[in-house]
């Protein structure tokens, strides 16, 4: 069932800073800012030749990234993205075997406009670990 | 500079049981357990279709696993790992910035039997970042 790394999320307290980090010490490609209202972040990816590093601060006060930079001032990991095929097989199958989705167990729409679920740490030696489907339209995206 | 993502490696209590919960929650191809005493630790690589996730455990007392798992009792993102291609030319360039590497400067051979460096996290937003060799031999490489 899993499928690709799409991304590992870093939570920074200064974007500007943490994208300037990148290219000066690797010498990587790091997109431009994008504000992401509906889900409280600004994000840039930074381009690695096999997946993408997210950084993420926060852009609203309700912003989930805010908690998480209160605990880890300097930053940190925040999460794990993999790929699945359908998000709805993934997340039957998960709830089978009682691993926690985070919020409604219905997916939806990520930051990159696929559906997504997130699974809560607690079963997974704790990683959050975000499920996101590879295609955006599918036949069960609209149940 | 910068290569591939090589791995991310997660800390686990467990590991027989982080490994089952790779195969029974997402059906994850999981390699068989080795032993890397000169490190400290058991590991096992669950195989994505672009990189690998490397879970690991402390084999000894003083492996440097225990005390990410004193403070992280459930387990957590212990470091990710780039590529580079010149491990030498890369820890240049990062002094050159001012990043810190952990411990000797000279990189050591890592678990992957490949010249690695390990560069602080206070410089990458609370991110343990290790650089790996893509070679394993190099003419630099007996420096």
């Amino acid at each position: 069932m899993i499928g690709r790394l799409n991304h590992i999320a870093i939570a920074v307290p200064n974007l500007e800073s943490a994208s300037s980090t990148y290219k000066k010490m690797f010498g990587a490609t790091v997109s431009k800012e994008q504000s992401l209202p509906e889900h409280g972040v600004r994000v840039v990816f930074v381009e690695l030749s096999n997946t993408k590093i997210e950084l993420i601060t926060p852009l609203t006060k309700s912003s989930p990234i805010n908690s998480f930079l209160k605990q880890h001032k300097k930053g940190g990991i925040h999460h794990i993205c993999y790929e699945v095929e359908d998000i709805y097989k993934a997340r039957d199958h998960l709830l089978s075997e009682k691993a926690t989705v985070i919020g409604e167990n219905d997916p939806q729409i990520g930051a990159h406009g696929k559906p997504v679920i997130f699974l809560h740490p607690k079963d997974f030696d704790g990683t959050l670990i975000e499920l996101q489907q590879t295609s955006k339209i599918k036949g069960n995206e609209v149940k």
